[in-house]
């Protein structure tokens, strides 16, 4: 019974796999669109915005289904509190911005299948795509306080190369409350990539150590195979002699 | 004689671990009212400051206590000397934003020993407490000055965050002497907490390792157990060798 | 037929070597001269120009002999295509400063051929390198602009300086988008000299590791010739009993 | 011949350790009075640079002597070449404050030889020393400058602070070709500093491994060692049984 619903859980996700990353794809672009075309008609700039809350919806929908689809619905909401949060906190119209979070959630996870491999790509991908977010969510934040310093996406990216780089010249910074938000998700991301790269570099250490440490077990066996043969030689020694005896 | 004092030392500090988390917790959210409600009544105000100092005063006595009972003083008085010097320095009134030092040790000794195995659970547990922390002092410091830029909650916690990640944009910065102490204490916790996560990853590193080298020892000690009883097959039969001469 | 391909190939580069290192020392020091002698007679920039122009020339043309000597087109095509963009994208004027990119690469394998094994002296020498071409690239782009920061060679050093260990003051920062892509390869660039040292340390470990690990194995290789030894011994000894049971 | 000479130098340097130390703390004391005592009558002032400029000649006079006992010059003179520096560049005026580098690593190798074991003691120490000549440095450097923002030790101190630990508000900057300086060999510094840091954590890291190899090396001598005897018993057990066919 538990097995089925755990079966089915598994169903569920392996099918809402794609579905889930065309979305996010989606949601990336009409969001970029509607961040950058800031002067558009109002009638494409709802029509972004609908696009905008299907997308979220989905998403929803998705921690909804995979809840009820769940065996054990305590562990399932704990371990996946997160999720929760990344979905119900959008609600709220100051954090609409949070909305990106599972977004790149997804994506992270089908890139990461991909390219897990070739980490260089993977860590390249990861930061382009967290940028090219953090600049869109940072200018749609700013652009319309009076004493915004970010009001351009050339302004947004030189900000987010600068604070994801730890270098930090001051010369643009976010004065709103949300767009501080993004900042701090932006700092958070840039100390988690560089434990990537460090836990990457560790990982690698580990693998050449343990091929070294895989032949010294590999050596051991012989010994011990090469000393049971040993033994049985002579156990069979011991034969022969108590045969001598016996003929003596 | 000694061994008493030293386990009456342990029990006092076993029996005295409750009360202290318990003040430690009473002091912060004292400290935190105190700051973030500026205007209230002198009264409250008075109150807060009452509690406060008591608080402090518990945590003398506490190091006075266990002084007292340490067998070998001279020993405790220098492994101690840095518990000494916060309880101590607090007295002059411009460093008295170092009680915060004494209460978060007492804290995070106790969510130390629960969490400590959630490693992600534990860093991020000790930076919001130490980034909470930073922020009411650094905004307590600042507020009055004529130069200041830090003079809300917001400002402070955003100061905080952009010090803590080594950003520092710039736009918001300490101008009083005590809030530079503040920043000064900020960075190295920043500095240790990225000591921290490396020490996590090594440490992990050693246990992914020890693995492999505890198979490692482990089939040696089958060799070694192995060659033992070779070598008994062997005497076994230098005696059953003897015996057939003896017959023969 | 492949073979000979590959062994042309690996010939041209040999050959093409100590050549290509000379022009790309050519191409630093003309492009510093064009630099930082901003006010010079038009005649002598003209002249350096056409240097600067020349050298990228002959990169572009070494590409495409490699391109057209090596076996596998397409495999040759995706691995180089680092080296495609970095010779092509500085047609674009805006994008003349990528040149640079080039020449360091030719500059740093030769480099590196040379001292790799001392640690210190590599990281210092390529970082003094790309500091001082980073420099000149800024001061390039920013002199002329109104609101720019960074107007002398001084400045633009200092700029590095702040940049390259992510202080980052903010006294001095890129106003221009060719000024702020110099940047953006600058940080890069720290990012990866901090990767190096990090790797440096690694390797240095698993080479102190695998000191006694090779202790290690070869204990395990003598104990397994001494119990060949012991069962070539033994089967001697069956070879004897048997003969003494024929005798007897 | 050689080993005399060899000989002779290392007598030299073990002699000339305590005299170099003390001169070296005399030197840091006369420094910091004539910075922080700005308005000193000028007889005092001209007595403390007759110190500093005595202090740097002994150093001086150290270097020739230690090149003179030396057995082979040119290796002395290349592996020494930084130390060479240290005591020529600081005749230049501009570069006086280079003396200071002389200084902190007369200090450095008596304070490493007593603590390196505490390492927590030792890259505290070093810090502190290190910030305070750096304070110092910058505002000799700046404090008469008309545009300097660091003109208090207190600036200076801060200004150290922000710039070691990479967060850099630039609310505070060196403007000076020489107050610059100070700034770089700060970084170069701070750099260092993490190096050192990661190199413990690393080289406890190894220690922690090795104490396990140890015992796997030790399992190893042990087989060897039962092999042996059991090599031994078999060819005694040989003896024996020609012994038997003898007889029989």
């Amino acid at each position: 019974m538990f097995e089925t619903d755990e079966r089915r859980l598994a169903r569920w996700e392996r099918r809402a796999e794609w579905p889930l990353t065309a979305l996010a794809v989606v949601f990336v672009v009409a969001y970029a669109w509607q961040v950058l075309d800031d002067r558009s008609t109002p009638g494409l700039h709802a029509v972004l915005e609908v696009v905008l809350w299907v997308v979220w919806l989905v998403f929803a929908i998705d921690y909804a289904a995979r809840f009820k689809l769940a065996a054990n619905k305590r562990k399932f909401f704990v371990s996946h509190l997160f999720d929760l949060l990344a979905v119900l906190l959008p609600m709220v119209r100051q954090l609409r911005v949070l909305r990106l979070v599972t977004v790149l959630k997804v994506l992270n996870r089908r890139f990461a299948g991909k390219i897990r491999q070739k980490v260089g790509v993977y860590v390249a991908g990861v930061t382009t795509l967290v940028g090219l977010c953090a600049s869109l969510a940072v200018l749609d934040a700013e652009r319309h306080h009076p004493d915004a310093t970010i009001t351009t996406f050339g302004d947004a990216a030189w900000w987010t190369l600068t604070t994801i780089s730890t270098v930090g010249y001051g010369d643009r910074y976010p004065v709103t409350w949300e767009g501080r938000l993004v900042a701090a998700l932006l700092m958070i991301g840039g100390i988690a990539l560089l434990g990537v790269i460090t836990g990457t570099i560790a990982s690698w250490l580990v693998e050449r150590l343990s091929g070294v440490e895989g032949q010294v077990v590999e050596a051991e066996q012989a010994t011990v195979a090469e000393l049971r043969s040993v033994r049985a030689e002579l156990a069979e020694l011991r034969t022969e002699l108590r045969a001598a005896r016996a003929e003596g």
